[in-house]
């Protein structure tokens, strides 16, 4: 048991996943939910997420031994904010938000004295939303990247490492910005490039679509409130990597206009050992 | 029983399958499979996708009252006319390939009187290669397309039609252009998309990606080779279809760099309402 009580601020899929493997691996004594939805945190108690539930995020805060903000990015900074004034000393409070350097930048002045804000991103997730589609195992053998900065106390680095790990997952540290501009390539860009394909297909073609339409495009069933937050707070760096993105196109396009089989090859034969080297 | 002989030249994932339907299904006496590699055409027969095979195209085109094409688009023409200057009067000629604007006007004229080659592009695939990941079902409740021009003789549009419907499959009707439009939006644009993806990123960034990433570049496995021969032959509507999937992308640019929530949310939520109505 690594924490007498933990809340949740934000007890959807991500929560609600938490909350389960918490409460599975016995991980805290007790897990409070905090939400704006009484039945959305029902439905979270009914399914085994937490033990209790509050609208009232300074409530579920005060007897918090670890905070962790599971609610849009560009909601989490100032929920912080709200909990650390009014919770107990050594408090750890952590989030689960897919862009971290708005996140970490803002929150790395002010806090009160042995209040503690680490960023945290565990890579897993769902296009499904709720905690009706939450998993207790949804982090095992996933990455999660925790993202100090020099001013971060390692402390609380070691001890929100320790949770995630105590969820199964592993854990890595990188500095917010290059989890920012990593994350960008390997998530944010392929979500807007999975929106921008999915938009693009009039009504009439729909039934011409296979297996490999819906899997490119999956993630365009994303929630879109929660999608722009994170384009929002990542627009540079999602600048640089549509550049990129553009130039393959173009290198792409030139190919096809020149008839140059043997560049396309190359390109898709690149292409090809990347995403072989993942596995299915 | 709808055929006596069907010879499938080309027996990887689609002839395979076709042929393990065919036989399941009892569509036809026997089925011969044409292929270059010996080792390929007995995994075909061990794996009960034909009955017998040869490695010579005239050989098995000879006997055959269908004979059913799933090569490489850009070698699909050419073997055509070598199988209609041998096959016998009456002999049903189709196709597999991914684009057909190219291969039905290379073969409007000039095949033998009484020969006979409809174009057919059925609707499933997958990113795996060879007969030993065929699928009887493949077919089954997918749709094909079918896709005759004004001077294709409609009795063998009608036989061919019916040949797709016993193996399982829905099929539609619509000319070769139409046909290469709609694909380039719902099937070599997504490929393209996930191949440039998956090639932005570098060694050090692979261990970030999540389900998402792998949904979205999972078809950039598929084979370079078959796929430039795509690109080529459909290399007018992939201008067109790249050109507006730059575009859509510049607006997501251009709303991220003016910070512009309202528009972000609605072009994800354009896209999301596309995706969703396909199901997952």
């Amino acid at each position: 048991m690594l924490f007498d009580t933990i809340t949740i601020v934000g007890v959807g899929l991500i929560g609600g996943s938490i909350g389960q493997a918490v409460r599975r691996r016995g991980v805290a004594k007790t897990v409070i939910g905090v939400g704006r939805d009484p039945a959305s945190l029902n439905q979270a108690r009914a399914c085994g997420a937490i033990d209790r539930s509050t609208l009232d995020l300074a409530e579920g805060a005060r007897y918090a031994d670890l905070v962790i903000f599971c609610t849009p990015v560009d909601k989490i900074a100032g929920q912080v904010r709200t909990a650390a004034s009014v919770c107990k000393p050594g408090t750890l409070l952590t989030d689960a938000g897919s862009t971290k350097a708005a996140i970490v930048r803002d929150l790395e002045e002010g806090l009160p004295s042995g209040i503690h804000f680490v960023g945290s991103h565990p890579l897993a997730g769902s296009e499904k939303r709720g905690p009706a589609n939450a998993s207790a195992d949804l982090f095992e053998g996933r990455l999660t990247l925790v993202t100090p900065t020099p001013r971060t106390d390692p402390d609380a680095v070691r001890r929100v490492s320790d949770f995630w790990r105590a969820l199964g997952s592993e854990v890595r540290t990188l500095d917010p910005e290059s989890h920012d501009w990593a994350l960008a390539l390997t998530s944010h860009l392929p979500h807007l490039a999975a929106s921008a394909l999915a938009g693009l297909v009039p009504p009439i073609y729909r039934d011409f679509t296979a297996s490999g339409f819906r899997d490119t495009t999956r993630i365009a069933a994303g929630d879109p409130v929660l999608w722009a937050a994170i384009f929002r707070q990542n627009a540079l760096a999602m600048r640089d990597a549509l550049e990129r993105f553009t130039n393959r196109l173009d290198e792409f396009r030139n190919a096809m206009m020149d008839d140059d089989e043997t560049t396309l090859i190359e390109l898709l034969a690149q292409a090809k050992r990347v995403r072989d080297a993942l596995g299915s």
